[in-house]
């Protein structure tokens, strides 16, 4: 009874070819001169039918079957191993892998909507490959030539999966707190791993042959905290001269979690398990950063996937649902129809309005970050690849916690137009809601990325990074304010007005953080949603000059200018609300604590 | 691991006695000139006791465990049923229930506080006897004396647990399309119900040895629409000349559900059964809602329920976990001391702070609607209980739809504490925020309540209900200026601008919806909102001027100070906020709907 995942596609490519202009981009750059759009139209319409045919049914059995611990085994839901085979034979995973290591060389752009589809068709089965990325990156940079020669092909194709082994019981956000120790072996090659990681992401399951675990750990030498942790790669199965040996790392169990039931989230003991350093001895944090800042725009589209999922289930339903009288009849249909679908009722219009108006310009954004992450890579000017490389990294602790609270508030909001249905099983929607909910405290939980953002983004470098950002963003404003465009003209105005307000924001919390050093602290993610606020703006208004540029009476153009209209009148006055929250935390005393 | 449910009784007590001064009320009741605080407080006391020992340990085991659907008989969680048996010998059930009927004639409020601890405790345990009270209600009143002599005394004192028959599959808000038949059998006497109900809360399991369902049908010469609908009371076991004989009422499954799975949700088959009708025939809707209105403070408790639980929870964790070095380490502990309490980030800290500040005033609005029921049934003067009766009844929809939607956020925001943990079933954070979900959509969806609130208690009867509220708070606010404490006295201002405030919205809405029809159904869930946060500043305001009042030095009472100013310094901005969105929402042109 659920609805089917339906890829929005034609809103994808709108993105990539009128909002970004990314095949103009394209162009510039050797590798890529053949790459046009009907090119990346047909990636992301095979994508689009093997992800809606072959992921997206397994959704909601994964979840109901969930995994199985069996005496250190795993057992996968039924089919989650077939497909996982079909996504590595028609090679999904080293699409936009570079050429040199054997992948395809897309732009990460065309990556990241892979990313937004499969995390809306089934979070869960994605959770699997989701390490591939990451892990290849980070074997790809600071790997060994023995690693990248070895491990890396295997990783990068996906022909067995990575983990990040990070957290233990006593160490999530603080990773200064680690315990687990290495000590070099008598080879003087390869180290013994012993210790205990929770939370990692499969741990142990039946889908690939071996297992490739990444883990932080502490070698004897190691001076204190976050500077003394050093990674290792450990596969599950090793080499041996009489055929494959068992590493000692096993899977002590699984976590009975609120959703991703079809993903096992493993508690690991390493046992003298045998281990190869990567990157430099006490590095182990900046190699590993590598891994997560790649995930952190993944766990991202993860949230704009659930938004776009529940929106679309809450808008097909609630077109179905027959209940209740029109308010005002002659305007929907004539009089005489007593029962309406609940999408003619105004609260509900106005939620699915919102839904849609948000999830949009959250795609546009979420694409934005993928292409600078391209630009960074790819331009063949170094200039160019420093703003963007920077852009990207400001914009990725942004879009990780605001689009993943954004998911979660879609699932909460699109559940509540299902009415008493909603939370039931087979409506598909209650699970979205729990799915959608790990994404804001995986990969650093939602506080840590603003902290992340505040501190050490926009505060620690005198605000230059945000100053590029707000450029961006101004200089869009401006567009606008010069477009022959009405709505465009006024989103224009209104956007220049949330640049200023950032700025002048930004000096307060400057400056109150000079003499209140918690000030910053306080109001952290209260910024992060303020600049998220204004990047939906500014994607409403890219979009609002470009439809109005284009032919006035094509109806998708016609929508968008309804919606990004809408939004501008409606959804946007959340920014104002965070820039009074963020004035209120500012000037508050927080009342004592009191332990209870 | 997960947080044991700690009765928040010296709160409660606060409330009842210094907030509301519920004893010199009582005093002017006759039957209840024995009644006093101590008394109250023995009573709260015994039942905290009971519902901490005995309720609580069952929450994460009874869902984890579930319930069990076995061909038509349903099994419930181990301990549940020798817990309800220790209920009904406790004589909970007729805690506020009329002497005539055999209850303990207390207040009201009692119950209401009573209702806090069985959801914070055991949400999915507290359904089974949640509806003991609407359906005693509602056989009391519009029962024949063959029920209130015979069905009644079982329902009442919980031998027998009732049930609520409304929803269909076609039918959920919109109960107009209701088609479960009657017809009136050969003896005149009663009828013969057939039909298909959903959703029904208890309608099959094992706790007791009979269950009494109220069931909505139509008779056969019924007008269509609501007003076509009577209510029926249809036993599952019947007396017969040869003992009992089984009604053909017939459970055929339970829904899976997001939470709340300690408590079977059925399916329930009306084959030709039995039944007598309740009230007028057609007139079974104001019988019904008779039970509703009961049933909606309830739910109203319940959100407060989970959001002191939530509080609770993530409170006591943060002062465990220790993650992360202190911003300001000399203001928390000196110099030297690495690693603190997450309570001390002050992110966290603010997120304790806001949620402590919106359960506690909330707790004093719950129980102030709880008094105003008791004032509606006791007072000595009739134009006092006209008034309490008005009161109590605008604030049922504002409370069960502000309060459950704060209920589920609290959970959130709780489990955003928790980090990863918070996902992880045994921390049971999460089971809270699937519980508290459901409170949202059951008892009328939050939207309707929002229409119920704006079209039918406000718009309706042209604000002479809201005029009623406006005073309570009008002359709050004048005793606040008048006070002598500063911190009163700006609370007092801010919550005279509030009032203006919504005065001046409610002239907006009532004007814009004469040309706009669907304006006010467009912004109704802001409304309710609006109404929600000037409730709580209403709760705080007067807390200040009490504890100004009191002596200055105790600590009970400096710590309710430093929240109360709290919470006008930064939480009381969300107030701004409702005001912003509903002349968005009134000036917003909604974009035409795409059919997904």
């Amino acid at each position: 009874m659920s609805v089917p995942y339906d890829v929005p596609l034609q809103d994808m490519c709108f993105v990539i070819e009128r909002w970004l202009d990314a095949p103009a981009f394209w162009r510039e750059v050797p590798q890529w001169t053949d790459l046009d759009l009907a090119m990346a139209r047909q990636v992301l319409e095979e994508a689009g039918r093997f992800v809606s045919e072959r992921i997206a049914p397994l959704n909601g059995r994964g979840d109901w079957e969930g995994c199985r611990f069996d005496g250190g085994d795993v057992r996968m839901p039924a089919g989650f191993r077939e497909a996982y085979r079909e996504y590595v034979d028609a090679g999904w995973p080293t699409l936009s892998l570079d050429v040199r290591h054997g992948g395809q060389g897309l732009p990460h752009l065309l990556d990241v909507a892979l990313q937004e589809m499969l995390a809306a068709a089934n979070h869960a089965w994605l959770m699997s490959p989701g390490l591939t990325h990451g892990a290849t990156a980070c074997l790809g940079t600071h790997g060994s030539p023995w690693i990248r020669q070895t491990l890396l092909p295997k990783v990068a194709t996906g022909e067995w999966l990575a983990t990040m082994c990070l957290t233990e019981p006593q160490a999530g956000s603080d990773l200064a707190l680690l315990r687990t120790r290495a000590v070099p072996d008598a080879s003087g090659e390869s180290y013994r791993i012993s210790g205990e990681k929770i939370f990692v992401t499969g741990g142990e399951h039946d889908l690939t042959d071996n297992i490739v675990h990444l883990v932080l750990a502490r070698l004897p030498d190691a001076p204190p905290g976050t500077k003394g942790l050093s990674l290792f790669v450990v596969p599950k199965w090793l080499d041996a001269p009489a055929g494959r040996a068992r590493n000692p790392v096993h899977c002590e169990g699984i976590e009975k979690k609120m959703g991703l039931k079809a993903s096992p989230t493993c508690t690991m003991r390493f046992d003298d398990a045998v281990g190869w350093l990567v990157g430099e001895p006490h590095g182990g944090l900046a190699s590993m950063f590598v891994m997560m800042n790649a995930a952190r725009l993944q766990v991202a589209m993860q949230g704009v996937g659930h938004a776009q999922r529940a929106w679309h289930s809450a808008s097909s339903y609630a077109f179905e649902r027959m209940q209740g009288q029109a308010v005002a009849r002659e305007a929907h249909g004539g009089a005489g129809i007593a029962t309406v679908p609940i999408a003619r009722h105004p609260a509900i219009h106005r939620q699915l309005a919102q839904g849609r108006a948000i999830v949009e310009a959250e795609r546009a954004i979420g694409y934005w970050a993928g292409y600078w992450l391209d630009v960074a890579e790819h331009h063949p000017q170094a200039a160019q690849r420093q703003t963007a490389a920077t852009l990207a990294s400001l914009l990725t602790p942004i879009v990780k916690a605001f689009f993943t609270a954004n998911g979660f508030a879609a699932a909460s909001n699109a559940l509540q137009v299902f009415g008493g249905y909603g939370y039931i099983h087979e409506f598909g929607i209650e699970q979205t809601l729990r799915d959608s909910r790990v994404a804001m405290l995986y990969e650093g939980t939602n506080e840590i990325q603003a902290i992340d953002l505040l501190k050490r983004k926009v505060l620690a470098d005198r605000g230059a990074g945000l100053q590029l950002l707000v450029s961006e963003l101004s200089a869009e404003a401006t567009r606008c304010e010069e477009s022959r465009d009405t709505a465009a003209q006024a989103a224009g105005v209104r956007l220049a007005a949330m640049c200023a307000n950032i700025v002048r924001v930004t000096e307060d919390v400057t400056r109150g953080g000079a003499s209140d050093p918690e000030l910053p602290y306080r109001i952290a993610d209260d910024y992060l949603a303020l600049l998220g606020w204004a990047l939906l703006a500014f994607a409403w208004a890219r979009t609002l000059r470009i439809v109005a540029r284009q032919s006035g009476n094509d109806p998708f153009d016609a929508d968008k200018r309804a919606l990004g209209t809408y939004f501008f009148a409606d959804p946007v006055t959340a920014f104002d609300d965070r820039c009074t929250r963020i004035e209120a935390g500012c000037r508050a005393t927080l009342p004592s604590l009191v332990e209870s």
